[in-house]
């Protein structure tokens, strides 16, 4: 939030009105948190904590980018997932080609915090967001950004605000019927490319979709939509270079959410055109991942993917949430102090997956230990009447959907696996 | 968020990183923002953007204080519910006996600004939480904050951590067979008070309960069930009273979410004890009100009401969100940048009531227009195939749930009846 610029993260005091820093410790540099020797598993922290575990995120790191190597795609990784600037410049120096962001909001966070090539993921249509760009854009010749277009109207509204030097680089959605943002078919997206060819301000760099829109609960037919709306993309492509309506050294060709970035990898890998080309693949859940959703996704992704592809090890769940035992009211039931306000609950309930009494060593939260309801403040955990949880004992969480749950914190404690606090990430929601 | 106490809120400065601040204006310090002469429906802000209608609220706030002044109840706001210091001032102006809050980083917030009576509604457990407490009590005369215990083994723990001068205030919380927290029945729950009345450190102020738990599809047995558990509240404080377990000038008899309080101040109102008592009101949702949830929830209530307590007029729906319609991809569907990062999606999608061409006056949104899912950052609008909604013009949306809403803005812009920005405030989750 508020003037991202003005102060650097490390800077930011924290205290106990910060959720989840100790509140019997003086407020303390957020640089400084890692020095402070406090233990997760200790009760050193205020609960409900959210905790990125370091080796995971690092494993998260090695796991892309090795399937890149093996692609041949760049990763331009979707921020608006973590909206976390320290996170993003970890993923730049681990060799991402940019951050993806999804608003100008998001856009101007991570600018504001040093990031220098952005893909806006989305239609720019806001006269005043249009104008920030492109001063921006003409301020700073080392600033890339370029956003999306799915009509004539849209490029017609671009170019009436981007009143500037430097031209806005864009990139022509592809969309699907009944999908969500992005021109109907190739002739429609044909005849965006040709509009912004003839127009003076922008610049066309490219195609793009976003093929995750269609999944639905049956692997075998969305595989089967992706795939054909993939190879719409590259048709796409291939009639843009042939009309000559690109204007760049390079075609970007970018498409991948979290869940289907294989078959972009090897649909968007075979496209042929006339000048070099990119497969920018936007993925932003792979880093932190998860233990429901996108576990999910990932299984029945590694099971389609070619032995080239096959990687060795899956990605790992990185994000927890820690809650503390309010009470045990009943002998089948204990509350957590952790809610809705702090765990997403759209695609799924968080889910037990460790557990200690504060200073002992956490252990495997048994399987029959379920988070049933999500109250705004306070999860419901039925367990088996003889389990052993009491009133002050800690339970950290798997989540699913790390999208939803990264917005509810403003900072995250960075912990090793031992869970002794490394250091504080703060997010700009 | 961070150190709460170490910058006075109107001196926080706004850019375009904060969500619905222009993109286009230069920084602005919080408290000047109503200065800059901005409209929400002119497309003077970045979007989507929070808005709260100032005449709404003035006149829930008045609702609630007319109520009060017939039921005879305090109100104690849950302050959760919208965690914006700028807002519990004006509660508290408006006649608020204090501040309600669920978590120990909540009372840091209020406290911090200057909030001196809060009503922790929830056990406090964590050792160092329990340390701050008393060391702020200890350090403020002025300082009043009451906690919730229900079991002997909770008053154990608050009397191992409470090591100061001044007695922790509880009150003994009620709970419900199969309910969340809370001593299961009367016994159990006097139990608790007698352990309270027996420790050094801690003083039985009163008696709590949640009835709102209880809510299910069937509203009459709703009603029996919550009339009794109440009740059973009366109960309970007056076997206390009859034992003299009460340590207090005053006994709090506090129940009160914000969809049953017509039954907590008739049936709580009732009770007769040898004490001075306050029946205290926890409601937080009255201020902001809704479109969906709680506007269900106070259909009900009103038509409950007994002739006294019949209110004219109705609560408000304070708060919208203000999207911009980015796609227009099909006859019958829009793609508004909204999402589930912006609005509640919890108890029902958001709800269009007004839109506009930027700078045209808003008109009532058709019945027949749907947000039909809700993506991360985008919402799916169906409208009829000949509707005039175009790129780039503004849908005003109603939400259901407030508490899952302003969790999602760190900044709401507050606008009088013409969506003429008046000034901004600012929250802290």
């Amino acid at each position: 939030m508020t003037a991202a610029e003005a102060q650097p993260i490390l800077d930011l005091m924290l205290d106990g009105s910060s959720k989840g820093f100790p509140q019997d410790c003086p407020a303390t540099r957020l640089g400084d948190v890692g020095g402070l020797g406090l233990r997760v598993t200790r009760g050193d922290l205020d609960y409900p904590v959210a905790v990125l575990k370091r080796s995971a995120l690092a494993h998260n790191a090695a796991w892309m980018a090795e399937f890149n190597r093996r692609s041949g795609a760049s990763l331009c990784p979707h921020g608006k997932t973590t909206m976390a600037p320290q996170l993003f410049q970890r993923q730049l120096a681990d060799g991402a080609w940019g951050i993806t962001l999804a608003t100008m909001q998001q856009v101007r966070v991570a600018y504001g915090h040093g990031v220098k090539r952005i893909l806006l993921a989305n239609e720019a249509v806001a006269p005043g967001a249009i104008r920030w760009l492109q001063g921006a854009l003409d301020a700073d010749p080392g600033f890339d950004c370029t956003c999306l277009v799915d009509t004539p109207e849209a490029v017609a509204r671009l170019e009436a605000s981007a009143q500037g030097r430097r031209p806005l680089p864009v990139l022509v959605e592809l969309g699907i019927a009944g999908g969500r943002t992005g021109a109907r078919g190739i002739p429609a997206a044909l005849a965006v490319a040709r509009a912004v060819r003839a127009s003076a301000r922008l610049q066309l760099r490219g195609v793009e979709c976003y093929e995750g829109i269609v999944a639905t609960q049956d692997p075998a037919a969305d595989r089967a939509r992706i795939r054909e709306w993939l190879a719409g993309l590259g048709e796409l492509a291939r009639q843009c270079d042939a009309e000559g309506l690109f204007e760049t050294g390079c075609v970007l060709l970018s498409a991948g959410g979290s869940a289907y970035f294989d078959l972009v990898v090897q649909i968007l890998g075979e496209v042929r055109l006339s000048l070099p080309q990119r497969v920018v693949l936007r993925s932003g859940c792979y880093f932190a991942h998860d233990a429901g959703l996108y576990q999910r996704f990932l299984a029945l992704l590694e099971e389609r993917l070619p032995e080239p592809l096959r990687m060795e090890r899956r990605l790992l769940p990185a994000l927890e949430i820690w809650g503390q035992v309010l009470s045990r009211p009943e002998p089948g039931l204990a509350f957590l102090g952790l809610g809705k306000r702090d765990a997403g609950h759209d695609a799924g309930l968080p889910v037990p997956v460790r557990s200690c009494r504060p200073g002992a060593a956490p252990l495997p939260a048994p399987g029959s230990w379920r988070i049933t309801v999500l109250y705004d403040q306070h999860a419901r955990l039925e367990l088996p009447a003889d389990a052993e949880l009491a009133v002050g004992d800690l339970v950290g969480c798997g989540i699913s959907h790390p999208c939803t749950t990264f917005d509810k914190w403003q900072v995250l404690y960075e912990v090793d696996d031992d869970y002794q606090v490394l250091g504080a990430i703060r997010t700009f929601f």
